[in-house]
């Protein structure tokens, strides 16, 4: 456990409702923990006229152009050198003690900026990004690993994805052996594609809890902790569940409406509004990208305060936790044991 | 449109309610349309006993094996000759005046006997699993090619899928045109695996409406009559969405029972039963495994009476449409526009 002072970069002008909900969530993430410093990238100007004399722990770097979901990623990031998320890469990669990095902004962006600016972890060649879906056990989230920021993937990769999403697992939910699973589309051990089928044997000999194949049914069960696949069937799986609760979200409320008891129908979309909720991945905060020399964590374009105060507390708790050695020590433990297999591309 | 005196064998040992719900729907299916007869394949006592006095245009072929979901599905077609399941196989393959072939059992099994009892289409490599979900869009569904029969594939089988499927939805709708789109992780034209990539120009060239990449997202929104992807995201999509909606469903019933106005709640529950029915998959009838010489639909394994007579009729319709003649005028179509691109293993 490392302790004592710390900063966090935050992209101000990242996401749908930014600048105001991102200082709102900054403010908020220093008065509940004495020892960060915020560092708030964007127009000082703006930034400063939504904090007012609120200036404790949070430092504001001038940053005046802005990176949007209309960019092309790699393009913005090496062009609009003067941008939220660009200046708040370079505080990142220049100061010892600024420990990660929050944005809301274009997520292909915070990946290829992560890449560049900041670097792989020795031994990785693929970082993942790693959000966690709800589940039906009340306060339990699973984790998917990769969920598209690598949409063609080898073995090798998935077996990062494998000791990265447990490591980050582990200090997420305090449990010692987190247990991983592969996503599959059959239980056995025979089952899937040439991907799966090499991988699975591979998994077996990671100094890690894996447990098998799991099914995109069986997702939602609670019954494992991490999901590993690659991105393309990772983002398929996260969107095809934000899609569904979407849509039957929309059809409950239009029951609702056909209800002759509207009183009877607003109580059900008041307590579908609480499911809804309780369905929502956004209030576990952000998604790390997991492998980066430094942290950085990806939250919801539409986070709001309190997902943003999240999201920079969960950056406070995996410095502190020390994620990066635990998944260096894990690395050069699987290389041992694997060898070749996974040397990495860089590594 | 062929019209005049059709069979359909029913293997009456397939799923979790057979025989006797198997047997009823194929009961059912005769008593809705007077040309048709239908074969059924099993235990000759049991399927009587059942039957009484009801066996007009009712056959029966005996069968004393059974194959189940335990069983490999190569080993058991190739070893279990007496089962219901490969006598049905038989049946179709050895009478012209059997147009096809419903099964309740393994989804693997029938997949493995459609294609070594029956064989492909001229100029299809690998036949494919179309399952319907269910949309926001009261009454459309969305058709996913393939879901499952064929985790690793190549641009040349997405572009098979993609004009099956194709055809298929325009029967069942009724639309002439329907809109296909292939599944990514972005809606972009540049975006995805390298699998997309190389298939989304190919695409373009199709004789169908191709309308562009879809996220998982927005797959139930109802705007897309058929999803183009490769047999392991579509696994992954179909049973996610079949997971988040019993999740979902599971979540609700707990909410419920903590409601202290326990009629409020039940009254919850009882509307989201039939949320469910309108969400439920079943109703649609079965999924074709499109591009056999011989109509084959897998429906679902727990599927009752009212399920079994809407797939036996949907293979009446997809016969009596000409479904496989469609198929390979597309496919001769698009042999000519694209050459040795899509010529197919067999072709």
């Amino acid at each position: 456990m490392k302790e004592g002072k710390m900063k966090v970069v935050v992209d101000a002008f990242g996401g749908d409702n930014a600048p105001l909900e991102i200082v709102e969530g900054a403010v908020l993430a220093t008065s509940e923990n004495q020892n960060l410093t915020v560092v708030l990238t964007g127009d000082k100007e703006k930034i400063y006229s939504i904090l007012g004399d609120r200036t404790e722990r949070v430092e504001v770097v001038d940053a005046k152009d802005v990176i949007t979901n209309d960019d092309t990623p790699t393009l913005a990031i090496r062009q609009k050198k003067d941008s939220s998320l660009v200046r708040a890469f370079d505080v990142l990669k220049e100061n010892d003690d600024v420990v990660g990095l929050v944005s809301a902004g274009s997520t292909g962006a915070v990946l290829t900026g992560a890449i560049l600016k900041i670097g792989r972890i020795k031994g990785i060649s693929r970082p993942a990004l790693c959000p966690i879906l709800p589940t039906i056990k009340a306060g339990k989230g699973v984790m998917i690993c990769d969920s598209g920021a690598n949409v063609d993937c080898k073995s090798e990769h998935l077996l990062h994805f494998a000791i990265m999403a447990s490591a980050y697992s582990a200090i997420m939910s305090g449990e010692d052996n987190p247990k991983v699973a592969l996503l599959n589309n059959g239980a056995e051990e025979h089952k899937g594609n040439e991907l799966c089928k090499q991988t699975y044997p591979l998994l077996k000999k990671l100094p890690i809890n894996f447990v098998g194949n799991v099914e995109a049914r069986d997702v939602m069960s609670g019954d494992v902790d991490v999901i590993v696949t690659d991105g393309f069937a990772g983002n398929v799986l996260l969107k095809g569940v934000e899609g569904v609760a979407s849509g039957m979200s929309k059809l409950i409320s239009q029951e609702a409406k056909k209800n002759i008891f509207s009183m009877l129908g607003a109580l059900m979309m008041g307590k579908f509004r609480g499911l809804k909720a309780k369905m929502d991945v956004n209030k576990y905060g952000g998604a790390p990208f997991l492998g980066c020399k430094k942290l950085v964590v990806k939250t919801h374009g539409n986070a709001k305060r309190e997902v943003v105060k999240n999201t920079i507390l969960q950056v406070v708790k995996l410095h502190e936790s020390g994620l990066n050695e635990k998944i260096e020590a894990l690395v050069s433990q699987m290389t041992e044991k694997l060898g070749d297999v996974v040397g990495g591309e860089n590594g």
